[in-house]
């Protein structure tokens, strides 16, 4: 199914590269185009035959496109949008996978053009690997991708750029760029730092080696290593850019854990195990809902 | 290899249901007796055939046993070792399966006799599931078992309780309790504590809906509630019993994210980096220490 002439992705690490892989099998575009600014980044692609062009210049990346995909870490959005708004191609589609959204809306809407569309979004998947070596096409299959278009986009563009993630096997959900920001602070952002924190409190004690928490890390600590091994100039700009929902998250976080500390120090059992049973549900709904595999263990005994 | 006359399991959950599957694979002992207060559990237990006998009664399970394994929540520790001890044979091994080690100490020795051996242990091992359906014989293989005997333990007894945790595939490792609970205290119950409290705090948010939390938790959330949906009353039991510990590395762990949430708030954009670029290569040294499969996403993309 046809739906561009040619797609522009500027950035071919995990998230642009399964994009090009899930275009291609899918048949979205006459065209398409990759563009990164790593050297070896641009041998891969080649190599693995991921785009019909592939080239580390933006401006020639986007030239003839009617949809580009913004796939680098949110903090070089503003100087891209400012470089590449004046050259795009009139009636053409710019839009993100970034996973902030008010920031990239404050970022590049000040050099979109009256006759082009910016409609950011952002496809809540991906994995701890980084790289073009690290995609894979049904990355987007069953997860949901989050369209956050400014008041006033036209409404036909939007039903366009929906049809292009549906096409990959994505659900489409609209939000406003703040609400999304809010969803995404609980549900990734807050996640991703405590799993960072918990792995640099480990590696800090004098008292347990590291290679102990190593060896007994299989109570429950690796579980925490997946995320805390994610891109960290990725996730650096997503903390930088959605500072606001992180810092009220945490504080919640941090009200809730020191409640948590206290009814163990005063052996409040009662609380503890309401806590801590309520919690059991939600995994079922999760599961239910299609957004995790229902597997023990993360399937790490699946030789039985 | 038989090791022991006779073994009694006291809790037949996922802990004690996995160690009756791997006895009986590896054939350890000539009789098998497992108890379970719980009588929806024995009747299980009996239809898997996991057990030569099976009883609700502790006193009769223990009657000739040269082993008794104790694989209930920790809290119940003290009744049984004082209902117990008077009955045990002479010459027995009483060990258990608990995730803390001090207080299990307290709470045995002075019931113990003079002519039986308390060696505690606690195999590094579990998955989210509960009771006896949930158990699987290869649960304990190539993970750690780490054995607490206190001072004065005849040492041919702890050899014999080693040469059981092997036969079922573990690996062996000797330490004091107090440095115990100081380990696991950060590989298992503070990640289990700050994954029961992020699941929390997000149960409790006015701004983003459970059904918004459950849609969009492949962006990190989901991997949290896997250990968020572990047995409440071990969990429980576990933070009453190392109170200490834990406490102190949730001390630490606030420290450093408070440490963090400054570097947000004043956009330290190069420690947030150094730190979540640090934290990458613990994981591939987890998997490289054969104690996390080399699989991204949790095989969550196997199909591939």
């Amino acid at each position: 199914m046809v739906i561009f002439n040619q797609i522009t992705i500027i950035g071919m690490g995990l998230i642009g590269s399964s994009l090009a892989r899930a275009i291609m099998e899918h048949g979205v575009t006459k065209r398409l185009v990759g563009c990164d600014n790593n050297e070896k980044h641009c041998q891969t692609v080649q190599v693995l035959n991921l785009v019909d062009h592939i080239t580390s210049d933006p401006l020639e990346a986007i030239q003839g496109s009617d949809l580009i995909i913004l796939a680098t870490p949110v903090g070089t959005y503003g100087a891209l949008g400012e470089a590449l708004c004046p050259h795009m191609q009139a009636g053409a589609i710019l839009t993100d996978v970034g996973s902030v959204k008010s920031n990239v809306v404050k970022s590049l809407s000040p050099y979109i053009r009256e006759d082009c569309h910016l409609i950011p979004g952002h496809p809540v998947a991906g994995t701890e690997q980084s790289g073009p070596e690290a995609g894979f096409a049904s990355l987007f299959d069953g997860r949901w991708c989050i369209l956050t278009p400014p008041e006033g986009t036209d409404p036909d563009m939007v039903k366009i750029l929906e049809k292009f993630w549906q096409a990959l096997g994505s659900k489409v959900e609209h939000m406003t760029p703040e609400h999304h920001d809010m969803v995404l602070a609980i549900t990734s952002h807050l996640p991703h730092l405590i799993a960072y924190n918990i792995v640099g409190t480990a590696r800090h004690l004098e008292e347990v080696t590291n290679s102990e928490v190593i060896k007994y890390s299989a109570g429950g600590f690796r579980d925490f290593t997946r995320i805390a091994a994610s891109d960290p100039t990725m996730w650096r700009d997503v903390f930088l850019n959605n500072k606001e929902a992180v810092l009220e998250m945490l504080g919640r976080f941090s009200e809730d854990l020191t409640a948590l500390q206290r009814s163990i120090r005063y052996d409040e059992g009662d609380k503890l195990f309401e806590l801590f049973d309520r919690n059991r549900r939600i995994r079922q709904q999760i599961i239910e809902a299609g957004q995790e595999e229902d597997v023990t263990d993360f399937g790490r005994h699946t030789e039985e």
